[in-house]
């Protein structure tokens, strides 16, 4: 809680919005005297990522805050996925002993390798390989820092002129950051509310051509909160076949399922589509800050090996900087130690926190959820603006429940979707039901008088 | 040790190696089935890259090994700068107790912010400030992923179509590595080896034109040894004024100075010219695999931040990974609790082993040293291959040793400079001493008959 009250006012704003023309003024007259200035038209084109991070620091920004710049109110951080501030979310004693010992040890304070540690490999491939049919090897695993690097290798690999990738709508807009850093291409398939934000396998049809080099699939959903079914992945493989492009399978949120459908990974379906696997420990384990991650080559006929793809990644890696050597150390005791237990209690921390979300949202009729969260940590809702009085859209409510209630959630507008918000409930249930009482309250506040 | 010993025998080899026929082949068959396959052009391309992990891969796969894949004789590794695994350069437990209570408060579990947290930022901006005459602000402060982000970042933030920088030669590859990848062209000066490794400004000026964004300066000089005193530190400074562009000073071996000369900073002369420094942890607390450094703006004329170059550092800052929170979290007392003693401990140990170094090279005719190594870890050699009856460069010297002697050294083709040598000297003194026997072994072994 204290990183996100004491959040840096002078960071990075939301990228989209605009220099003023002082601003420009002062830029473009820097560039004439030196010649590292940066050009107007530069500044344009990096305005033009939009990410998670910028959006959230706009909206801190505009909550209310006393003459010592601390929040006048308690602050409610339901705006993006990270658990790991509040103490039922703790990580287990076993997964900080593991770093402990690593780093105690002395044996990994020096570089690592480019592709991760061996032993970490090992112990990430073997982890997984519970759920997969076609068992994983330690060289199929590259070990990244958390999945955020694991994106942006993928997309740097894949990136080639004209090619173009497919991600869902609603998404991760990291993935159009980094893919209009690579200059790759952006397509956008829907997901259909009302068919569990499934796939639609139609639209992804019609916008794939022979430079669609990719789809990005995210299962569980953020933001969705979806977890796609056997039959409904198996499809998906199907269509990527036909397509002849490879699925990047986004599963950070795997085995946060909390519904009627297990989880079940995408690398079932290799033996039908090679699967590039991204994950991390970030969010079963409760330690996005850890930085440990991986892409997984699901490929059992070795297509992706013979397509040079697999050679590009490594490419990418060998240019990168590596995930911390000792946190690598403590990954076989790490995933090896911690508890069925442990994972069943987050994952019923979880589900408590969805079903009070789910039932907060039916009370307010300016909110409506179209699917009943079933795992990852979020949840779309449909923002019924024509029953607001002074709130024009999905960003200025946003703007103005941080300003007004403290409350910080993610406008829609910032993953593809104008007036939805993203809701995420894994926070303490207390501080959730709080907050959406006060989205109630503030809702009812702008509402349009009949 | 272990990890050098065991290093992984499919890692990347040598980017520079090409791909045989069969497998050029396998993979253009594959390019023609699937959408995502690499194109020959591509594969072209990414070859280009020869970074230091690459070499020393190679290198180290040229070691002879027994049935169980483990290296015949002890295997002496002075081809790059990673005293880590040498108990007589472990980190001071102070360091070590840091990073543990960090870890143990579970206050640094969760994401970081883009720039690094306010905290680490400003421990970092006092410990700078402590050598430059215009005092560091937070403001000033990025916390990296090691060095290496650093340069990542400030090459990609430097690129723009047309534009050029000026890397020194020899120099440290990452640099070029990640200006190929940028699109950013290179251009080449040269150091002055009877000048004590001495910038050639000439040079630089006949190099530079209005399109020069920015010239990298490395000091202490990996791979030189070299150490540059206030009146050539100054003289740098006035030319990249008068040539309009930035300095970049990478400080990676700040204070690992053990002649007549000490650690200036170029920060010193941030009046003349707007210096971004890049420096870390890695190399004067011996943790490369801690992946902490910055990048700090030295701007007390603001000139870099109205350039807009420091918003576009911030804009790639934000579509990056972070540093591990809660390593960022210890830095303050990381850096407040270690004592001089360490730092001086470290420094006596380098100075020993560079004099063991220079001693023993001074005693092999077939090598020669230019100028006695007085900071950072390594030393350049020139190889006379003249003198050597089957051996025709520095890469065949290289490998042939590497299979012959266990012993790792850096082929100076790698940093630009064919028939030289880089050894590194921060080892355990007695296997260094070991080390250099081989090599004198070895090029007796090889030599001319007269």
């Amino acid at each position: 809680m204290q990183l996100l009250h004491s959040i840096n006012k002078k960071q990075s704003l939301l990228r989209a919005l605009p220099l003023n023309t002082k601003e420009k003024k002062m830029e473009i007259k820097g560039s004439r005297e030196w010649n590292f200035g940066v050009e107007e038209e530069e500044q344009g084109n990096t305005a033009s990522a939009v990410t998670v991070r910028g959006v959230l620091n706009t909206l801190y920004q505009n909550i209310r805050k006393d003459d010592n710049n601390t929040p006048v109110d308690v602050v409610i951080p339901i705006g993006h996925g990270d658990p790991s501030n509040f103490p039922c979310f703790r990580t287990p004693p076993t997964a900080e002993d593991a770093v402990v010992n690593a780093l105690r040890s002395a044996n990994f304070n020096s570089y690592s390798y480019t592709n991760g540690l061996p032993s970490a490999r090992k112990a990430i491939a073997e982890y997984l390989s519970q759920d997969v049919p076609n068992k994983l090897t330690v060289d199929d695993v590259f070990v990244t820092l958390g999945c955020i690097q694991a994106i942006e290798m993928i997309i740097t690999a894949l990136a080639r002129p004209g090619a173009n990738v497919l991600f869902p709508r609603p998404g991760f807009p990291y993935y159009e950051a980094r893919a209009a850093s690579s200059k790759l291409e952006v397509r956008h398939y829907d997901l259909i509310p009302e068919q569990g934000w499934e796939v639609d396998l139609q639209h992804v049809e019609a916008l794939s051509d022979e430079n669609t080099v990719a789809m990005v699939v995210i299962n569980p959903g953020n933001p969705c909160g979806s977890v796609y079914n056997a039959q409904h992945l198996e499809k998906i493989a199907e269509t990527a076949r036909k397509l002849r492009f490879v699925v990047v399978a986004d599963e950070v949120y795997a085995h946060i399922c909390f519904g009627s459908t297990p989880f079940i990974p995408m690398g079932v379906y290799a033996s039908i589509v090679p699967v590039l696997t991204l994950g991390s420990i970030s969010k079963r384990l409760g330690v996005p800050g850890w930085r440990l991650g991986w892409i997984v080559t699901n490929d059992p006929d070795g297509i992706l090996k013979k397509s040079g793809l697999t050679r590009k990644i490594i490419n990418c890696l060998d240019i990168s900087t590596d995930p911390v050597t000792f946190i690598q150390g403590a990954i076989p005791d790490m995933l090896q130690n911690t508890t069925k237990e442990y994972y069943s209690k987050i994952v019923a921390i979880v589900k408590e926190a969805a079903e009070i979300c789910y039932s907060k949202i039916k009370n307010n009729p300016v909110i409506d959820c179209p699917h009943k969260p079933e795992g990852s940590m979020f949840v779309m809702v449909k923002l019924n603006v024509s029953l607001l009085a002074d709130i024009n859209d999905d960003l200025e409510f946003c703007l103005k429940l941080a300003q007004e209630e403290s409350v910080i959630v993610m406008p829609g507008v910032a993953l593809g979707m104008k007036n939805w918000l993203r809701i995420t409930f894994a926070i303490e249930p207390s501080l959730l039901e709080d907050g959406l009482q006060r989205i109630e309250v503030f809702c009812h506040r702008h509402a349009k008088k009949q």
